[in-house]
């Protein structure tokens, strides 16, 4: 049985991570401070603590290494300081994973690390993150790279566009929108012509398990490969609490740095990995309405 | 009276650039492991102990740093993982540096951070290291100054080419060409037909010192605008130590990895921080004698 350190396995995408791991066959150990609600191996460790985190590693000795968790507070994570100690820490786990004998490592990325343009952003293009959070993130898949070629590790690094679905914290886009209408509030907003790539949480997770499931080293992208405006999105949020007339477009000035399209390429995800998604935007959306509704 | 303070101290550069930043009004705080040997205040603490680093920020207080430690054993450097540590403790530092008040960081950096190639290397130039080392600093460099931008921390990055003078380690080129050859040995070498770009490791002292004293920020190549064969520096050596015939030039292959030139565009560290080297080559070679003779 192959043996898969997971980290933020109690995370948004972490926590459907689980079992899809499990499905392709893999002994889950979740590596953080807090227990996942799965029975599953977990071991308690701060993970800013490298010699907490060689300890633990040497004892697990997984083959494979998926890590998903970085500091992520709604609101705070695009400018905290914190992101300086994500990359230490990160590097000293990916060190540690290898140093006790792991042979296949992923991390997540993400769509911030590009320059953002209107075009389809495709692995190889340029990079030049507008924010800390994507620099840092920038930074270490660089570092990691030339780690991974020197130690002679297969690493992957996939770069997540938008994520919507169960689970989700406040302070993001779906998970307010579907909060506050169905709690009878009004939801404002910008006019929404923005155009982004949203992917059903499970889907990203699946796609996650996927890429370590293959010898694909470098970045890949992890999106749908089809943006749509931000607010066909909020619409078909409205039409399924039943409050489209409470969505209230314009409200909000959209930020100027914020840029008119955001679109994963995902030639490689699609071809190279073989991942198919489950979920369309709609019946993601739709999905994640039930999922809300009968958990409360 | 301006407080800096100074890792790397005892260090090839480090050890000119006490007295480099002495002149320029500095009061120097050594920040290390080891003691420098001038009458300096000196504060003990391992560098890669974010904690230690944290407390010996705030109780120094000063206004500039200038961060020059790293990992640097000749012939491990390239590879080890250690870079790895150096990549989290200078993070931990510069954090730790603002977060007690500091106003201006100057790191170093160096040439192997570019894709290199036979064009003069320019600090807009694309980075594409071919060593671990190189992807290091690289990383370290993207990530300190996206968080110099959201901390209003004015931060220079001074990217080092090739350096000879006294106080160099053996394993590095010129030192061992002097030291073989003073002892009576014989220098085994490539034929020397690859240029490089070397300066006078006390130029490099005044200009990092020089740098720290502006508010120019963003990269800056310390180096001397002009490379020239390895050839030619080795016959200058084999002239000074009177044994110009004990060079096997062509008795070690050259790697294939090896680009034909490595140059610096110095048009910033000229223009901009206005600095001009008080040794050519030729003058530098000759007080490198001088100074090794006098020593022995």
């Amino acid at each position: 049985m192959r043996r898969i350190v997971l980290t933020g396995a109690t995370g948004f995408v972490g926590t459907h991570a689980i079992p899809a791991l499990q499905a392709r066959g893999y002994e889950v150990h979740a590596l953080g401070r807090q227990a996942p609600s799965r029975a599953i191996a977990f071991h308690q460790v701060d993970l800013l603590d490298a010699k907490a985190v060689r300890s633990a590693m040497r004892a697990i000795g997984a083959s494979h290494l998926l890590h998903l968790a970085w500091y992520a507070e709604p609101g705070q994570y695009w400018r905290a300081p914190a992101n300086l100690d994500w990359v230490a820490g990160t590097l000293a786990l990916i060190r540690a994973f290898r140093e006790a004998g792991g042979t296949r490592a992923v991390v997540a990325g993400t769509c911030a690390e590009y320059a953002w343009g209107p075009e389809r952003l495709h692995e190889d293009g340029r990079c030049a993150p507008a924010t800390l959070y994507g620099a840092a993130k920038d930074g270490t898949q660089r570092i990691l790279a030339a780690y991974a070629r020197e130690t002679g590790l297969s690493f992957a690094w996939g770069r997540l566009f938008f994520l919507y679905g169960p689970g989700e914290k406040s302070g993001r886009l779906v998970s307010d929108a579907f909060r506050l209408l169905a709690s009878g509030e009004r939801f404002a907003t910008s006019q929404g012509h923005q155009r982004r790539d949203f992917s059903h949480v499970m889907d990203v997770a699946a796609a996650f398990a996927a890429l370590i499931d293959t010898k694909v080293t470098g970045s890949v992208n992890i999106g749908s490969g089809k943006a749509v405006p931000v607010r066909s999105i909020l619409e078909r949020i409205g039409q399924l609490t039943g409050r489209p007339g409470s969505i209230d477009f314009g409200a909000r000035q959209l930020s100027e740095s914020e840029p008119t399209c955001i679109e994963a390429d995902v030639a490689r995800l699609r071809d190279e990995v073989g991942f198919h998604p489950s979920y369309d935007l709609d019946s993601g959306l739709t999905h994640t309405h039930a999922a809300l509704t009968s958990t409360q």
